[in-house]
């Protein structure tokens, strides 16, 4: 955590009733960040950016990705959000340092709250993790080193194939199921995890196939999911100062999109689970 | 066809022996065009650049796709290339016109090919042609156009996980051949095909399946390559006014990509069917 994180900066915190909270991803996926945020911190206003003019950021270079994701981060402080949740797997992996040298708010990121939950989830001091991601995390090894800090070890494995299957609206088929068996079963030959970390926010919608595949195979492994985890953390850090929200409040939330909204409200609204209203067209990197 | 044709430009034409050839492709994919023209253009020498930073223009809006193809011409014809081949069937349905006003040299597409030779394999005077393509491609409707202009009937259909499949390398997998039965007998109660248009330069990789697929269904439709036809009407403009090339010669090829050359070099050979050598990298649109 860096020196502008909320919990060394407590009158920050307490100044805030209402904060405008940032949530970035490449694309759709991290709206299932924002779906857990929603409920938990009822009183902030949100503004949501999806980059998918230039998605999916998985199959990139590091270079790339931290240049697309720094741009971002900087419109949303630019726009006013005083907290920025950077909800990609992708972007956290392999940018998250960028971003927050570019930025002054504090920038959370969804490695380390999926890495802590595992963390509480395994009694075993030396217990294993198996990571599902993209091809760029993967490669990253951040959540090997993230594992690493608190005494886990971790298996990470690309499902390239996962996210389009999720984006075609395939999450409750067969194909699907298919491509599930073949990637575990070739996981679980190479580890044997109490728990599997959901490392990519599109996977949430096919959480409940992941822990049908994962028994069918035999394992009795944890599934936990990252956009859970991160928005519990956004929580804890929000909540300091923060008078308790109405139960019932409703929080307001704006999405802007660096292209095709019509795509974005439609898909959007499945990621989300309601309505996601109109999406604001927005042009960066042009 | 623009007046920058060379088909109405013989003195350009006659005035080269060796042209240098520009080929773009948001991906891999358009090395499947140049594949098909080292040998058949064995004098020309080619420059490659795939815009891989932001690929897939498959899900993208025509603005956006227009401004990154537009970026990618100009960078070809300021690196010296006298004539371009758009071997992307996303940029040619939904940027050509673009990128003809932006530069000054001629521009072949890869739709007019297919669906020429589409007309030529039809031996019916109002024939039906399937078009397989990424969502980009058919919303569009360039093929469908193309087609009605040439007395066909085309039904487009998207198959947004053949590219993925492709990628992940399971071009001969079980897998694969589920989705194209899937997408195909899908699309085969919506017509009855005497040709099928591959409208994706990635789907020439899993030509082979998509043929097989089809026999099981019962369809004898004949699937035509356009990444075979595109280089066959290059060669048929290109050829005007120059000299019978060397048997054997070998053609030169110089590649570049805006992102990732260690994948671009990993994955090329696998689209070019021989070592693709050094790949440069590009930083264009940043």
């Amino acid at each position: 955590m860096n020196s502008a994180s909320p919990m060394t900066d407590a009158a920050w915190a307490a100044s805030k009733r209402n904060p405008v909270v940032g949530v970035f991803d490449s694309g759709f996926g991290g709206l299932t960040v924002l779906r857990a945020l929603l409920p938990r911190i009822a009183s902030a206003n949100y503004i949501y950016l999806g980059d998918t003019a230039r998605l999916p950021y998985g199959a990139k270079s590091q270079a790339t990705i931290a240049r697309y994701a720094v741009e971002s981060a900087r419109f949303l402080e630019e726009r006013g959000c005083e907290y920025l949740v950077i909800a990609c797997n992708t972007a956290t992996a392999l940018a998250l340092e960028d971003i927050r040298r570019a930025v002054k708010v504090p920038v959370l990121g969804v490695i380390e709250p999926g890495v802590q939950a595992a963390r509480r989830t395994i009694a075993e001091a030396d217990g294993e993790v198996l990571v599902l991601a993209t091809t760029a995390t993967v490669q990253s090894h951040a959540y090997r080193e993230a594992c690493a800090a608190v005494g886990l070890r971790a298996t990470e494995v690309a499902c390239p194939l996962l996210v389009p299957l999720v984006e075609e609206g395939w999450t409750d088929h067969a194909v699907t199921r298919e491509v599930l068996r073949i990637y575990l079963s070739e996981a679980l030959r190479k580890c044997d995890p109490q728990a599997v970390l959901l490392g990519c926010t599109h996977y949430p919608l096919i959480a409940g196939a992941i822990e049908q595949t994962l028994r069918d195979l035999g394992s009795a492994a944890v599934v936990i999911d990252s956009a859970e985890a991160t928005a519990e953390a956004a929580e804890a850090e929000l909540a300091t100062g923060m008078e308790a929200h109405a139960p019932g409040a409703e929080a307001k939330f704006e999405c802007f999109a660096t292209d095709s909204v019509e795509k974005f409200e439609r898909l959007g609204s499945l990621f989300l689970r309601r309505s996601i209203g109109q999406v604001h067209l927005l042009d960066i990197g042009g």
